[in-house]
């Protein structure tokens, strides 16, 4: 399973139906949160997501908008019973922030919090996925993220298998593993009965930033690509002034890099009873294209299935 | 107008349906908040006040679920163009706890925040009421706020005050304000024509404490006491020890000061489903009690209308 759970879609200000920044990973049971605002607690609570397996949150910058929901929670998954490590990821500053929110009122934790500060190209690597930090372009130090899945063995032949001779057991494991091995003197190459390594899955979040580069080049062929869509064509010298994107030029960007789906997020509180324009104008661009709304959920497929 | 908007009314856990704590006074206008869990802004946004009119934050104590909501609050004002001071008052630690909010992140305010240190037993007098900083009994420094409302004057008979031979104009005005007069020759004395001084009205809302005689004291005649009622019966060694109060603790204290009604609150989300275990063991001391829910509002009436 590799699903996106969208907690908060709004803008800087938080409306009544949509929740600042925070935007959940369920990989294979493992729980990722990317950015995480004011009230992410409750949207996980009403999304019965659960706490207990959430290992990592990965923060995208230091506004508040993207971080003032981590001291609620990883006090209320304390107050839970919670002994498990959780990990913080973030730029440059996440130590201090941290250090800060220890600080905050009475508080005291039943399990370790580790902290690690990431800087554009460092790579997390997992057992069989990797996230990847890529330096974006907003107006404070900050990263986009973007979940790599490692490749998957080709599909096993089972019937040629057969064919060929091998007898079902162990042997099937050796090839489709990639190792060569003999059966009645004969040699029955993995090649023969293993199709070809399927790539993994691959999501980007751009947390706040104007289009860039680095988003361009980690967005190849990305299943979906998560963008900061802050504002709408009208409001684009805006958007170049604040260091956020419109719709249209995520859209652009997701149409140079090839993805096969973009998210719309970040949006304005100006757009929060109609945010149909911003989807209007990435529709004139890239026709794979939806807004995101607080408690949407979005299944990846794996690519050959 | 006196008003009480209920924004969150969940316990040390917030709930799907109960943000932490969060209880607005609206008062011929002026907005005070008494606590500011985390998202109390956004409950503000739901329930449509408007944030300009919010001239003052009380804090009962630094616990989390009483305080998280403060910076997400003052960065939305800040980004909203707000520049009237904000008085935040609050128990010992308060000026540090807006310090370490101020460097929380990248942050910049327009307008001043004004801390105030308070202690048991002082009062903040404004134009026509009064905040009574109460001492009360928690695991941390902690206090409980009384809003007393200034007795107001009693009621100008103006028809008894012509058949004397006042005529209509300045000299009501003089006579209403307790002023003795001479008409035509003829002593009119204030008391004749203006009735008993009426009692203003008064709140109290205890934060989180064990029943204590010093909310017994300022709760006496109150039109409504809120008070901890965090546990039912089958808790009441856990109240003991984590030192909040039992729905019936809070029954026994409103039946011994005469409240006019009882508003439980702070409900542990154990409850959060159904609360009603801890209404029926309230109503079995007192009848005139309520539990307080997420958007609940309360028009407090003059005690002679």
């Amino acid at each position: 399973m590799l699903r996106i759970l969208f907690l908060g879609t709004g803008g800087s200000l938080p409306t009544r139906n949509r929740n600042p920044s925070a935007i959940m990973v369920n990989r294979e049971g493992e729980l990722l949160l990317f950015d995480c605002g004011e009230g992410t607690q409750q949207q996980m609570m009403r999304a019965k997501t659960g706490m207990k397996a959430l290992t990592s949150i990965f923060v995208t910058h230091f506004h508040a908008d993207h971080m003032l929901g981590i001291p609620g929670l990883i006090q209320t998954m304390s107050f839970l019973g919670r002994t498990e490590p959780l990990y913080i990821y973030g730029p440059q500053w996440v130590k201090e922030f941290v250090k800060i929110i220890s600080e905050l009122g009475y508080y005291k934790l039943h399990f370790e919090v580790e902290v690690i500060e990431m800087a554009p190209g460092d790579i997390i690597k997992r057992n069989d996925y990797s996230i990847h930090a890529i330096g974006t372009d907003h107006s404070v130090p900050s990263l986009g993220y973007a979940l790599i899945e490692d490749q998957r063995k080709g599909r096993f032949e089972r019937e040629k298998a057969i064919a060929l001779g091998v007898p079902p057991g162990p042997l099937f494991s050796k090839l489709h593993s990639g190792v060569d091995v003999e059966v009645n003197g004969k040699l029955i190459r993995s090649t023969d009965v293993v199709g070809q390594v399927r790539p993994g899955r691959k999501i980007v979040y751009t947390g706040d930033t104007r289009p860039c580069q680095s988003i361009l080049a980690v967005s190849r062929d990305a299943d979906v690509l998560i963008h900061d869509s802050t504002l709408g064509n009208d409001q684009s010298e805006w958007a170049k002034e604040s260091k956020h994107s419109t719709a249209s030029e995520a859209a652009i960007l997701a149409k140079e890099a090839g993805v096969r789906k973009l998210v719309l997020t970040h949006i304005s509180s100006r757009y929060t009873d109609d945010a149909s324009p911003l989807l209007r104008e990435a529709q004139e661009v890239f026709e794979n294209v939806i807004i995101a709304e607080d408690m949407m959920e979005m299944d990846i497929p794996l690519k050959d299935e």
